[in-house]
């Protein structure tokens, strides 16, 4: 189990309303020998679904491309109304590396299914994130900017041509992006004050796009409830943008206002690295290792023990 | 797997140097229905063997029954030499809450244990750390003190009456120290100083022995290579003294001499709520929970989809 590769794959589509459809689709996705489909995640509002699956990189190849297989002769752009923009009927899948494996493979795994993607579905497709061949790619809403309806006009501008496939949108079913990104952590941190201009002013020191952190998106947000200023932020790549950064320079923003930090928040998931990382800055522990954590140790000892017994 | 209890047991055996006896001792253990021997380490200069093994409650309580009917018959304490103290042929026996299982439970698992040795190996029992009596049994050398040799004497002593079992040591056996701890956790910072002094005088003011925090050990050391004292640890509750608190004390006495933290170091295996009690601490994220692990999550779900598949 240690050392097994394990790559998650959060595809996106652009049905989240008719229930029948979205299981017609995802039956052969999940009979994809290799892959164990953990989620999927309906959104009538957005009329969307996002997908989430597991499995090593040759298993998640066929199951996405069973999943376009399924996709395209039963979703139609043309006739789809959500309030979550998008600009594919599949409308992007990233893969993720999480156990046993590098980015790199993931990058390399996206590349190799676009590629398969555009030849088999005639379809135009963009690499983002880690996979993307040039700078302006990086950002996924960059790429959906317009949306469906717009990638027509856009299609015929200078430096959208696409990775792979025609430079043609597809009649239903649009365009498509792929690509490799790390784990996102949505992280927040709650501020002493109930002033959102000095959250919304913290946001745009240290997010990317107006000069801060390279990894950090960030905006600022009321909590209503308890009457205090939010900076809500994504962590879009925890290795280079670490959490302990973000928040000391937060903190430090913050002071500048004479306000402090109130506490912190992860929704949902969070990588045991970005744990360490954190733990590893405030003790001063530089060697601590994922191997050293007790559990894990256990966990790898007993499934030792399993192994010998029946062997 | 999640929801599993697991509960370690570290017994300490006199002898470390007789392989052949170690293995007679050991066979019917490992034998023992739902229990894995994770680990046996003989040091011949201790002349003592650390036996570490994981399983339920029952299963272990079967388990140390048989280690105590193995020793007892193998090894003789009026011919037992090494450099580490002991008080009995089975030296000390703790149980660690690890998964699925309370501190509480690990406490009742080691009284059941020693009444039943008590009464099966008319051994004189005392009960140790969480599972002590009275205060001055917390301390497994407060207890070994005297060693088998002095145990004669010490068991005439007010106060010395043991927990279980007959007031009187046995022959060749001595007595045997049943318990229930925390993991421990070696956790030492080393101080931009190489002046020992300042290391022991920030020991004595963090350890619970001279004034300090409840559940430290601690003693200054030299670091010689790399000619820095360190302030060497054991954090023995981690819950209840937690390793951030100890370390913002050692960096706060260091200041007063003008020396501020080179650095810290975990030795060995380290829980991983020790771990998350840092992140929130000094992320200020009061309800970081381990099932926002994503690893820990893909696993669940993993285990879920495969328990799925085969019922």
């Amino acid at each position: 189990m240690a050392n097994r590769e394990i790559i998650e794959c959060v595809p996106n589509i652009s049905e989240g309303r008719r229930k029948e459809i979205i299981e017609e689709i995802m039956a052969p996705v999940r009979a994809t020998p290799g892959v164990q489909v953990l989620n999927v995640a309906p959104d009538p509002d957005h009329n969307r679904t996002v997908i989430t699956m597991i499995g090593e990189a040759e298993a998640l190849r066929r199951a996405v491309l069973t999943l376009y297989e399924q996709v395209l002769p039963r979703i139609d752009l043309r006739r789809h109304e959500g309030e979550h923009p998008r600009a594919g009927a599949v409308d992007v899948v990233p893969f993720v590396p999480i156990e046993g494996v590098e980015m790199a493979d993931c990058v390399a795994l996206a590349r190799r299914v676009g590629k398969e993607v555009a030849e088999r579905f005639d379809l135009p497709v963009y690499l983002y994130a880690e996979a993307a061949t040039r700078r302006e790619r990086e950002s996924l809403p960059a790429i959906r900017k317009g949306q469906f309806e717009g990638w027509f006009e856009k299609m015929e501008q200078p430096g959208w041509e696409p990775d792979f496939g025609p430079r043609k949108v597809h009649p239903t079913a649009g365009i498509t992006v792929i690509g490799a990104r790390m784990p996102l952590i949505a992280y927040n941190i709650n501020l002493n004050t109930s002033d959102l201009e000095i959250a919304d002013r913290i946001a745009r020191a240290v997010r990317f796009s107006s000069g801060g952190l390279r990894y950090i998106q960030a905006k600022g947000m009321m909590m209503h409830e308890r009457n205090l200023a939010q900076v809500s932020m994504n962590v879009v790549h925890y290795a280079k943008t670490p959490m302990y950064r973000v928040f000391e320079l937060v903190k430090a923003e913050a002071a500048r206002y004479g306000v402090t930090v109130h506490s912190s928040e992860i929704v949902g998931l969070v990588p045991l690295e970005a744990l360490l990382d954190t733990v590893r800055f405030y003790l001063q522990v530089h060697d601590l290792h994922r191997d050293q954590i007790l559990e894990e140790e256990i966990r790898r000892s007993m499934a030792e023990a399993e192994a010998a017994e029946s062997s």
